[in-house]
This record gives structure tokens, C-alpha cells and sequence, in this order.
């Protein structure tokens, strides 16, 4: 057994407490063994958490991780004209290649800012799938179906992949890869579709991951079409079962927060996301209050513009307080909940709490820094002040990612300068087509 | 004369464009000689700015720098709440020395995230001063007055302790430090107050720097009891002259918005404030489609929690299309004006624009990093993606006060555990008192 321990921290218990402990885990299995006093004995390697907060690596819920090659394209658009008039046009230029390097770029930073897994949707998924196996990270994959401006064979045949690339990629990467069947929203894949795929997905014993209920413009149409809001259509059409997960919720009524509840899927809040697409404040306080498992997303690099889940805690507790009009809304241990162990519980990952037993997937965060000081209380520091630059150790599955600010499994320099070039090119062909 | 030379950066221009230029100093007078290319020539000393954005040092319009003592003290309150209960509380046991010592924190924060300028409301102001002058940046001080809960007597006393700490101060700092005088809001000080002492400010030339409209709470008790706005109060009261600026501005409307334009008075927006107090949505792009300066600030940082106008300027841009339900709203150049020269207008500064003959006061962004790659758009990235961790030297008045994200005009070190022992021994007085 080779065995690794990270002393002399801060740790963020499951509770939301935190205390003075040091951490032990088993390197070949992956796990933690033992979380307590003086562990360091006879570790093989020893990682220096002192003056730091040792906490479950975070879980990005959400996320479309190649897209950071459009990071700053497109700014200041409402969704639909964003995504119509920029992003789709850029992406029907992407190749193979130009995902693998904007995913590696995607996963750098993720890394750097003490990400350890992220649920991704979108498509040339074996190129995603082979950093995620190379940078050591564990993610929740598929490829994103779309049926709307497709005739029948492209529809079937976008769907059937979906399906076939979750059955394919599970359990790759030693496990540390997972998937969804992911039909991409309510209103771009057409319901006689979702009636014929999703009893396929359960067939095949796979989660579903869509967007849902993410604009007013999302919802209008399915009430008018089919008198029932959203997620009762959702519902009708086989989905929200209680592995599955919806990214944002937004414009969820209170019918629709208690469907939620009653069939235990989870709800990915994309606060960063909402904000600046102008989509709305979803009601995290609510949502919680109802028993609702709420994680926490990016969403792509484009509407972000960043992928560190600090910045989604700190935008998540302060957009909360606004939806709820209430300032003890969305409380920091709330978003401490959220980015760890509400984000992993929603993808179906027994990462998200440090205890014995669990995945070994930590993020380390230096103290010792002027917008950290005092330390009053560190679940505040974690939701309302802390930045990705103050992660200095980031592990997942046991293996350090990222030893004292940098990365080990990623060439950072590298994947930097591949990203450069490749957007530049990829923006070059966009606008010549 | 000795000169600086900041070589081979993006510069961001007054115009809000960015191009590759290089920016000459002269440090004795403190000012920019000239922007262009190829000014290294023989300048005395020379401070690498490629891969980097040069831009103006940020100005934080509105700021309690010694409250960074209380970081993450009392999160997740509303504003009345949490300072009846807690911050008052504790500030009532705050010494000199403790002021001292939260200050030197929060400068040293500021300079850490490029912010050159702030504008503080507080008490202790000599003890502000000294630090300013030892940190080398510029400062627009003042002693806050309130008069409620305060007889005559003690109310007299705290408004010329404002009068004349602003007159004592002004200039101090070689010129570094600006003061105004500081009636703490127009629902803290009394009419007959401000009838008596703005026209006495007035005379000896002071702007007037005061919180209002930040919360419900604080304008319907004087639409009740004058039947006026609260900034239709503050003009009869004498106040809202062109070189006042008034923090928040959240709950202003269309007659309010119309005043501020035409009397040229200034608004600093504090998003994070306003959304971790639950306070509401200041209607930034309608402030701005009138007219109006608006400058941003980050508030005291135990309602934040951070100091780094980075975080301000990525609220402010996410809230702003918020409130107007348009994702077009508070773009990325409005922001990247608002933080710069919008702030430094507010506060009657010089600086907040790179161009011969201004002061030169400047932060260096270094772009080498993940969430700042790829480069398509600069200005993208200084609203939405840049952190205060990518702020690698800062200069103000022609002095480097940070060279490779290293603090040279303070012991950063000293001052965070200073900092530390300060906020454990202030919040046991308190506790016991
Ligand atoms: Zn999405
Ligand atoms: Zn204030």
C-alpha cells in the first residue's frame, strides 16, 4: 500500500464544520483511510497543509469544458441570440482536435482551482474522455443530443450516439469516468424522441443530465403547447428520476420545486451562468427548504467567464440572497454544501465528503494571504472569499494533481499555447464559412 | 528626473481599447511622460510587462478599509441587522492601534489586487493617513459623522471632528491624500444637522462623500416623513453638488436618476454589498444611459468579503443585467470604464486614465494563465475573468509599490499576523463587553 498524507490542515468535515486534522489516504485504492490526529507516521509522501483549508475537492456539476476556447468571444448577449448568432456558428467549426486542446485548457483550470470532478455536456466526447484518463481527474460525460433543425435519421442518429457513447465510456479512466445520457434541453429535442430514447436510457442504467427551465423564453412554449410546466413534461416523458440531474432551474414554479422534491432529482444552479445571460435567479433557498439536492455548475467558459468553482460558491451565495430578498438566504455553509458534496451527490459520485472510506478527492486552500486574514470562520472564507489562485494541492483518487501551484499531469505552458492558436484558428475558419 | 519604463504590455487606453504600447514614467512628479513604442530607452528602471494589461490602477470608490478585521465575522444578515447586532458592537471597542492595524490589511489587499485609490468613510482617519502615506497609495479620507443617538452636544462634536479631519488632512501624503467631508447617510444624520454643516463644508471647499438610497429601509422613512425622495431631501439639505458622491444608489428612481444627472453628483456602485446584504439591484445601466458617474466599490470587507475590484467589476457586470433584465446591459467596457476612470472621477482624482501628463498610477495583469487564455478579447477578461492574483506589479504616483506580486512598501507577512492577533483580541473585548 503506498499511502499519502496531508497534514497539519484545516478540514472541512461533512458537516460543514471544520477542525484541525490530518488526512491519510491509500494511494492504490484511491481512498481515504483515516481522518485525525498525527497520521504523517510512515505516509510514503507527505503533503504540507499547514495555514491551509483541506477540503473535498470540488464537483462542477455543470459544464461544457471545451468552450473555454470561446472564453471572451461573445459577451454581453442574451441566450438565444448568444448561442445563435455566435456560439453555434463557432461551434459547427469545431473539430476533434480543437476540443481535445480546449478541453485540456478547460481541465487545467479546473485543476489549478481545485476542481477534482466536473459533469460535462457536449460532443466528441472520446477526445474529452482521453484528458480526463490523462489529466487525472474524474468526470460525469455523454455527448448532447439536439433533435430541433434535424430531419428523422439525423435525430435518431444524434440520440443513438448520446446513448451509445454512455454505454461505451463508463467505467473508463479506471472509473474515474462515469456518463449521462444527455438529451440537450426540454425544448431542442422533440418529445416523440424523448418517449422512444429515455426508456432506452433506463434500459442501459444511465442518468440523465439536460437543461431545463433555464429561461422564461424555455418555458412558454411547453405551457403553451402542452398546458403543463416544464418539468411536468419532463416528468410525462419518463424523466426526473432521482439519479437524474437539470441544469439551472431557473424559472421553476412551486408545483415544479415539489416535483423535484418528490422524485429526488437534483438541480445543478449555474449562478455565473444566469447572471450573465441575464436568465434569472433560480430559487436555491427554496429549493433547498423543499429538500431538493442543489449542486453547483459553471456552465461553459463563454457565459462565465471562468471555470473556478470559488467563484460560483461566492456568485451562488450572493445571488440567492437577491432571488430570496433575504440576507441569511444561501448561508456559506450552504454553498459549502453545494459545490462539494450537493454537486457530487448529483452526478452520482461517492466523492463530495472527507471521511474514511470516501474517494480521496481533496482540494488544498492556502490561509496565508491578505483577503484570507483573519481567520474568524473558514466556511466563510471558502464561499465568500477565497480565489482559485489560493488552491495550492489538488488530488483526485488519490494522486496529486497539482503539488504547490502546479499541475503535474498537464504540460500548463503547453496547453496554453496550443489553446491560443487553436481558438485563433477556429475563429478564423468561423468567420471565413 | 527618474524614469520607469513599463515595456511590452497591452495597454488598456482612456477610450477603452487595448493596444501593445509601452508607458513611460517620470517618478519624481509622478505622472506619465508618454505612451508608445519602444520607451525603454534609458529609463533608469524598467518593469516587464509582456503576456500582461496594463491598465489604470483600479479606484474603490467607496470603502471601511479597517473593517477587514471583521472578515467573515457576520455573514449571511440583513443591513440592520447586522450592524445593530454586530458590527456596531464591535466597532464600538475598535482602538486607534486596531484601526491602524485593519488598515495596513486592507491596503495591503488592495495593493495585492491593483487597486491604487480608495475612498474611505471612518473614524481614527489619522491613524488611515499614516498608513496611506507609509503604503504609498492615494486616498480620499474622512471622518464619518452620525448624529443619531447622540445629543446635541456629541453631535456638534462629531460633525466638526469631519469638518476638520477633512480640512487637517487634505493634501497630506505629498498630495496623496484628498479628504470630503462625511455625513454617515441622510437617515444617521439629522436635518437640522446638515442644514447647519453643509453649507460650512461647502465654504471650506470639501466634497461631500455619504451613504444613500442603499436599502428600502432607508428611504421610505424619509419619503413618510418629508414626502420627497431621499435625493430630492438631500439637494433641499444642500447636498448632491457636482463634486459629492453619494455610495449605493441602489433604490433610486427615474426623478432621482434625473437628479443625480443634472446635478453632476456622482453614485458608487458596491454590488457585492448590495447583494450580500439582500439590499437589492442598483439600476447601473439606466444610471449610466442618463449621464450619471458611476464609480464601483467594494464596502467594508465584512460585507464582501474581499477588497479586489476584479470581484467588483464581475459583480457589477452580472447584477447590472440583472436589473435590466438584458444581457446587454453593464457590458465588459462599461465595467472596465466604471472601475477605472469612473471611480476616479467620482472621487475628484486625476488618475483612472493612462495618458501623458496623468498621474501614474497603474496595475500590470499578467495573462499567462489558464482562465486568461485564449486572448481574444482583453477587455473581456479585465470584467469577467481576471482575478486579483493576476495583478502582478502595482504602481502609483510613479512609485512601484508591488513588483512581481511582491508588496514592497508593506511586510505582508507582519501585517497579516498582526492582523490576526488584533481581530482575535478586538472580538474577545467585544464578546466580554
Ligand atoms: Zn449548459
Ligand atoms: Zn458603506
Amino acid at each position: 500500500m503506498t499511502t499519502l498524507a496531508i497534514t497539519g490542515g484545516q478540514v472541512l468535515h461533512p458537516d460543514i464544520t471544520v477542525s484541525r486534522a490530518d488526512v491519510l489516504i491509500d494511494q492504490d485504492s484511491g481512498e481515504i483511510l483515516e481522518i485525525g490526529a498525527d497520521l504523517a507516521g510512515d505516509a510514503d509522501e507527505t503533503l504540507d497543509a499547514s495555514d491551509s483549508l483541506v477540503t473535498p475537492g470540488f464537483a462542477n456539476g455543470h459544464s461544457h469544458v471545451a468552450m473555454t476556447l470561446l472564453r471572451g468571444v461573445a459577451d454581453d448577449k442574451p441566450l438565444d441570440a448568444w448561442l445563435q448568432e455566435d456560439i453555434w456558428p463557432v461551434e459547427a467549426e469545431l473539430t476533434a482536435e480543437d476540443i481535445r486542446v480546449g478541453t485540456e485548457l478547460g481541465i487545467l483550470e479546473m485543476i489549478k482551482s481545485g476542481t477534482t470532478a466536473f459533469s460535462d455536456m457536449y460532443f466528441e466526447v472520446d477526445e474529452i474522455a482521453a484528458v480526463v484518463e490523462e489529466a487525472g481527474v474524474r468526470a460525469v460525460l455523454g455527448h448532447t443530443a439536439i433533435t430541433v433543425g434535424k430531419d428523422d435519421d439525423g435525430a435518431h442518429a444524434d440520440l443513438e450516439q448520446s446513448l451509445e457513447v454512455a454505454i461505451d465510456l463508463d467505467g473508463a479512466a479506471d472509473g474515474r469516468i462515469s456518463t449521462t445520457f444527455q438529451p440537450h434541453s426540454l425544448t431542442t429535442v422533440g418529445g416523440e424522441y424523448l418517449e422512444e430514447y429515455v426508456p432506452k436510457a433506463r434500459e442501459a442504467g444511465l442518468p440523465i443530465h439536460f437543461h431545463a427551465n433555464e429561461t422564461e423564453h424555455e418555458v412558454s412554449p411547453i405551457v403553451d403547447e402542452h398546458g403543463v410546466r416544464p418539468l411536468e413534461y419532463a416528468v410525462e416523458k419518463g424523466l426526473l428520476e432521482s439519479e437524474d440531474f437539470i441544469a439551472h432551474g431557473v424559472h421553476v414554479d412551486e408545483t415544479e420545486i415539489e416535483l423535484l422534491a418528490e422524485t429526488g432529482a437534483s438541480v445543478i444552479h449555474c449562478p455565473a451562468s444566469n447572471m450573465k445571460l441575464a436568465s434569472g435567479m433560480a430559487p436555491v433557498q427554496q429549493l433547498r427548504d423543499a429538500g431538493v439536492t442543489v449542486g453547483l455548475g459553471t456552465d461553459g467558459a463563454a457565459s462565465n467567464n471562468d471555470l473556478s468553482m470559488l467563484d460560483e460558491a461566492r456568485d451562488a451565495a450572493m445571488i440567492g440572497k437577491l432571488a430570496a430578498d433575504d440576507a441569511s438566504a444561501v448561508p456559506a455553509d450552504a454553498v459549502a454544501e453545494m459545490m462539494t458534496q450537493g454537486s457530487a451527490d448529483a452526478m452520482g459520485l461517492e466523492s463530495g465528503r472527507l471521511e474514511a472510506g470516501a474517494p480521496a478527492d481533496l482540494a488544498v486552500i492556502d490561509l496565508e494571504t491578505p483577503h484570507l486574514t483573519p481567520r474568524h470562520d473558514l466556511v466563510s472564507h471558502l464561499a465568500y472569499a477565497a480565489a482559485a489562485a489560493d488552491v495550492k494541492h489538488t488530488i483526485c483518487d488519490g494522486q496529486v494533481l497539482m503539488r504547490d501551484r502546479e499541475v503535474l499531469t498537464l504540460d500548463a505552458q503547453a496547453v496554453r499555447e496550443r489553446a491560443q492558436e487553436t481558438a485563433e484558428s477556429l475563429l478564423s475558419r468561423a468567420n471565413s464559412a
